[in-house]
């Protein structure tokens, strides 16, 4: 047996202790749909329980019936894939079961959401989702000494307005395992304040964060390869090559224009000289990246170009002011982000 | 910009031709949802057009409205994941637009879906799946020169009952890449048809087939890594590590016995003297793997385990034989599969 087939069954193995192989015939998982009564109830999922309706394929000749009914497997359960949507006051997420991290996760930030300061850091603690099947979940422990950080898809900084709404952001179904020093406390987080700091412009922002697994081209053979580590022991949690954000900056009128930006950063270590436009791409290349669509039905007419509009840098300061401003006093205004200077 | 960002825009660029950047800002690729006049129309997706039905989060004290809303987004259109869902009459496909394969692909085979023989695989060409948007879709042109086979997740020899069914499962939603010589045109075929010999033994049996993309641990360093080819200029399909099937052999009464099999073959030339049984995996491990869920509802009391009922073994014909046998004649009955020798 090789050894990639032992890790799969390793994975089995240690979530059934030392049960045989012929109990987990035997065995069955069940979907704990059991929100914590602090989170609201998920909505029902893509196809949660019953098999979904599937017109009866016909055949050309009607002397000549189907002898066959593919869809009839479903009588043992939809396969999926089921997106786990979620919603929070904070944060609605959609949840990759085979990469055990989220699809996307969405926020909207205000001026006043921003400003408001009702919350304190110090009182969230990371929790696992566990309206995920255990099975399919992200566990605490498989960032355990992985040696990345529990990084935040939506920022804890934007989620103050709200002790809960502050928790809803520390569920790891907003989590994705980022490199730790130069990025995630430092580029990225810089990134996501300047994220922030577009409410100095716009009255109504949403941001759409996610991870990317990307190919390289091997220089030896000239091929494209995807290569990602994958924590947790059995391996459980993969980890993403690179974070995209798609941004839409409303002008807060009711079919106004909206400011599209689209990033895509490398899950590394990055010098904050590097310029932020450098890593915009066009919203597009996210899609076809990740096999998600972001602004399908918004139109051509309303659009406009973020960094177009206003200049797209970043205002660095150093992690240990960063972290003092996250646990206090709201983002210094009139500072970055000004609009564009032609 | 580093060379994978330039991967991504360089695929954005091919499909736009020679437009800027702006214009891509501009366009709008619509969903067709076009099926060919012989292909059943696909059901309503996951979430086709509208946005989901989302509860609004109430805060814990009622005195303080939510100042944003995440779900906001899905104005916009809703991101995703898309499941594809595409029943034809031989086979049901869910499509990952990610990885631009298939999920899975289920299908349904018996005694007389296997013995008839209305169908010439002559007269069937490979084809796009244009019920999938062209920015995910997989392409022809990816596999050209690829080294890879287009491999058919539902095999084409066991949809001969008509040249309709037997057309659908060259639809290119049915193809993964596969390695040909030793696997594709070998070992996996000799696998197909174990699974068509099961008709020998039960009255109807669904197979559900798809791609692994499984970690590997590193010698060096310890860690577990996912790595993959993607083919295509630019990059676009990528390459399964693994093959899975599941297999539930009915007896054919309503509610009655189901004997399941699950299998995990690498994507490489396996000797034919490897035994099949040493493939076989429990099903948990595949839905752990895959991040799908096959037998949620089949109750534990009418589960058996298919490699106790039957001989899993393999009844190895050369490739010149077995096409042979794919253009016309039905398989050999009382050959192989047989029921387990004590």
């Amino acid at each position: 047996m090789s050894k990639t087939t032992l890790a799969i069954i390793a994975g089995v193995s240690a979530a059934a202790g030392s049960v045989a192989t012929a109990a987990i015939y035997a065995s069955r998982t069940q979907r704990k749909d059991s929100p914590s009564p602090t989170l609201p109830s998920p909505p029902t999922s893509t196809y949660p329980s019953s098999p979904p309706p599937v017109p009866i394929p016909t055949p050309l000749r009607k002397d000549l019936l189907p002898p066959v009914n593919p869809t009839g497997v479903f009588q043992y359960g939809f396969p999926g894939p089921i997106n786990d949507l979620h919603p929070t006051l904070s944060t609605t997420s959609s949840f990759d079961r085979r990469t055990r991290n989220p699809a996307w996760v969405a926020e909207h930030i205000t001026p006043s959401s921003i400003d408001a300061n009702n919350a304190d850091r110090r009182h969230s603690i990371f929790v696992e989702d566990e309206t995920i099947p255990e099975k399919f979940r992200a566990k605490l422990h498989d960032y355990f000494r992985s040696g990345y950080d529990r990084g935040h898809q939506v920022p804890a900084a934007d989620a103050k307005w709200s002790q809960d709404a502050l928790d809803n952001t520390f569920l790891l179904s907003n989590m994705c395992p980022q490199v730790g020093e130069g990025f995630n406390r430092d580029y990225w987080a810089h990134f996501e304040d300047f994220c922030r700091r577009l409410t100095n412009h716009y009255p109504s922002v949403r941001i759409v964060t996610g991870p990317l697994y990307l190919p390289k081209r091997d220089h030896e053979d000239g091929k494209w390869r995807v290569s990602y580590e994958v924590i947790g022991n059995p391996p459980n949690v993969s980890v993403p090559t690179h974070f995209y954000k798609v941004i839409f900056a409303e002008d807060g009128k009711t079919g106004g224009d909206v400011s599209l930006g689209a990033f895509v950063l490398p899950n590394a270590r990055i010098d904050n000289e590097k310029p932020l436009q450098s890593f915009e791409v066009p919203i597009e290349a996210i899609e076809r990246a990740s096999g998600l669509e972001f602004a399908g039905k918004l139109p051509t007419q309303r659009r406009k170009r973020l960094c177009e509009e206003i200049t797209c840098s970043l205002l660095v300061r150093d992690y240990a002011d960063r972290q003092k401003n996250l646990m206090g006093s709201p983002p210094p205004k009139k500072l970055g982000a000004g609009p564009k200077s032609a």
